[in-house]
């Protein structure tokens, strides 16, 4: 028989970062700066450590991961390429899917990887704390872990609907020595002007940046920093040790390059980690279909304008070249916490925009009617964000089988759904809808951008 | 460098079982039916199907595994053995440490390993429904996991105050379409009598095993059966799978044979599914030292008396010979809900009597330091149950420092503790204390069995 899990030694990790950057045709635009004009690296030195600055503006091909790190990673990677051979059987199709499984990883997700490259440069850089903001708490758990084993301390905001609503990633992160407090908080300036303006606020990501990004800049003993688990350029390429490794478990047992390469997008960091290295191959010639999956809730790619906007509502950060729905926009409360998000990684969006990827938009039912079908084929319960990964592989492996074509299809695997189950309660339950964007709400969010600098 | 996970093919997986009983020198004292004497196979029957009874007699050494259970078990098995490197380097011992992760599998633990099985020999046995209970959830979920691969209804008696407090399991039973109802319920006469008798109950295990037993007993069309997840012989049996994989890790990356071998033990099952294939050694002479870690709150194995017993608290199963704490015996609400058994699998306990293994108890307490100092070291969080077994792990990892002595240690990380996040939070905020039974408290559960037949 086949292998249905192919792993790769610690010996066989890849040894260097990809970055798309190099292989770009065109190069993407630059952050703007409050007057409209390009931000220099050195403005960005009060949030990040200058070592994650550099990276973030490097146009090198190939990036060392110091050793150190990979020392971190060995404790859950190289992660395994799984073969999803009883849902192919259940769909009788004729492609093999493979995919990448990040669940394993102790928080249980793709996060980790680049939360601990974040916190092996900040130590480096001699800072001692991180601040950053969560959302569900998928990325304060993984932060709160990677500073745990690196030894800095670390301070999470939590958008305070999910901090009263969520309890159990808050435990995580306390496991771990996380500091979670509620967004907006008493600690800050901007959380105590929230707070008396908007008592009852539930929070949301863009006040939780806010507080965050502030404590930061305002430690006056400069050993504080902010990090980002998504959007940023270091961030994609920290997380292309995915596709680096999926590539040399492909090539060890003799599959042929993948025809559909498929990962949720968000903010776009697992599915560029994944996607980037095969997306060289693409770029060079190779005949590959790569399909970022996105919420219909949350149509960034396939609605947004490709536009300049603020990476967060409260405009703290350089303005950002990418697809968005406005930086006013707030998402409907689906269950894929992590693909509500109203902007796209740069680097994800110009692939887009370069015509390189082809974005498609699920339903939030779809996407739990294949998360059910995988829990009863493969088994496992997956994150409510990939199972927007699942639906378009079962979109994609039913086409093979109508087309009678032995295609392979890879897909990234980013997370479990244990810390996740209320949603598929909801859904067995019959308590989902589906959520489409009304036309007229897009235009009203896209306003706050239409003066924003226009690009093409 | 050394690699820290150790992976098998599939095809290089265990074919065959192992059974202790071909190897034990003296016989185990058979179960007894009401009248004193041994009980028949046919009188399980009506609970059982015969092809799992005739497993739970047989003394044959190797019972081969179908093909079929084994296509069932890749999709998460072999299972890798690890290296616990950065928990060494903090301990700064000699030892080496290894440990199976049960933990990768859908439900999170080893209980599918015989929940697949005893699924599949229902199946052929033309079974269509399973019946069982469950306290915290792990082996509901994993009998609801098993059926929905196989084919099999499953309807699960989940203790009410489990079923009301811990609703994630609840959830996961409901994705892979198990029904699970509160305990005592009104589907039953047993439940409905108990419910007259005391109406707001919070439920027992006995109570629960008591109306799955009945549910199965009573289908007239004879189609239904009952299901049990650990104690019994076949379940050990179906764990073994665990210590043969082991064995064969240990081979490959030429480790000599562990000194010490450690569990957790509630029932006995993820203990016996790694010790038993050592055990045989050790019956021919290798010097092995094995430890089954329980909790001093239910101290079966380093406090109860050998002796026969009922199963459950409602008597409705045979009496064992075994270690017990007697039948009427309701452990304090420790957060190993796992482990809070009054008895021992009659195999597990009949080998401590012949002197094969090293019985201790743990604290609440010192267990969750050693899951918080995993947690920090090796990264991942561990199901309160598998604490214990660390615990011990740790003890003797400092015992080889302080002797100098390069031993090889291998333990069972038996699940997750994902699901179990709350133990955690109440010990961060030091909430939780350790209980040590009063010894006038077992005199007086112990005066429930004292005129059932003796044991020396």
């Amino acid at each position: 028989m086949n292998e249905l899990k192919i792993t790769l030694k610690e010996s066989e990790i890849p040894r260097q970062w990809y970055n798309l950057l190099a292989d770009l045709k065109n190069p993407p635009l630059p952050p703007l700066g409050p007057d409209g004009s390009p931000i220099s690296p050195d403005m960005l030195k009060a949030i990040f450590p200058m070592n994650l600055i550099e990276q973030e503006v490097s146009t090198q091909r190939w990036i060392d991961i110091p050793e150190e790190i990979l020392e971190i990673l060995y404790r859950w990677r190289p992660t395994p390429l799984k073969r999803a051979i009883y849902l192919e059987k259940h769909l009788k199709t004729p492609a093999r899917i493979y995919y990448k499984d990040e669940s394993c990883s102790p928080p249980g997700s793709h996060k980790p990887n680049t939360a601990v490259a974040q916190a092996w440069y900040n130590k480096q850089f001699g800072i001692k704390r991180l601040t950053t903001e969560t959302g569900a708490g998928q990325w304060g758990c993984s932060l709160a872990f990677a500073c745990s084993l690196i030894g800095l301390e670390c301070k999470i905001y939590m958008v305070r609907i999910s901090f009263d609503q969520k309890p159990l990633r808050k435990i995580m992160m306390r496991i771990w020595g996380g500091t979670c407090v509620a967004s907006p908080s008493s600690e800050t300036a901007f959380g105590r002007q929230i707070l008396q303006e908007m008592p009852d606020t539930p929070g949301s990501l863009g006040i939780a940046i806010s507080e965050a990004i502030e404590e930061a800049i305002h430690d006056t003993s400069g050993q504080t920093r902010y990090s980002l688990g998504s959007v940023l350029n270091h961030v994609m390429l920290h997380q292309t040790i995915i596709g680096l490794e999926a590539q040399k478990q492909l090539a060890l047992i003799h599959e042929k390059n993948p025809d559909i390469i498929i990962g949720c997008a968000g903010g776009g960091s697992n599915f560029a980690g994944l996607a980037f290295p095969f997306l060289c191959d693409k770029i060079n010639g190779a005949h590959i279909t790569i399909i970022p999956a996105e919420p219909t809730a949350c149509p960034t790619l396939t609605r947004g304008p490709f536009s300049y906007d603020f990476g967060d509502m409260a405009k703290q950060t350089p303005l950002l070249a990418m697809f968005t729905l406005g930086h006013r926009f707030v998402p409907p409360p689906i269950h894929a916490g992590g693909l509500r998000y109203h902007g796209m990684a740069p680097l994800v969006s110009h692939a887009v925009k370069e015509g390189l990827l082809e974005p498609r938009a699920y339903d939030q039912i779809k996407c739990y009617e294949a998360a059910l079908l995988w829990a009863k084929t493969e088994g496992y319960v997956c994150a409510p964000e990939t199972s927007h990964a699942i639906a378009c592989v079962i979109e994609e492996a039913e086409k093979a089988r109508e087309e009678g074509k032995r295609k392979t299809i890879l897909f990234n695997y980013s997370g479990h759904g244990l810390m996740d189950l209320l949603g598929y309660d909801k859904f067995l339950s019959h308590q989902l809808s589906d959520y489409h964007l009304p036309e007229t709400e897009l235009q009203q969010s896209l306003e706050a951008i239409k003066n924003f600098p226009k690009v093409r």
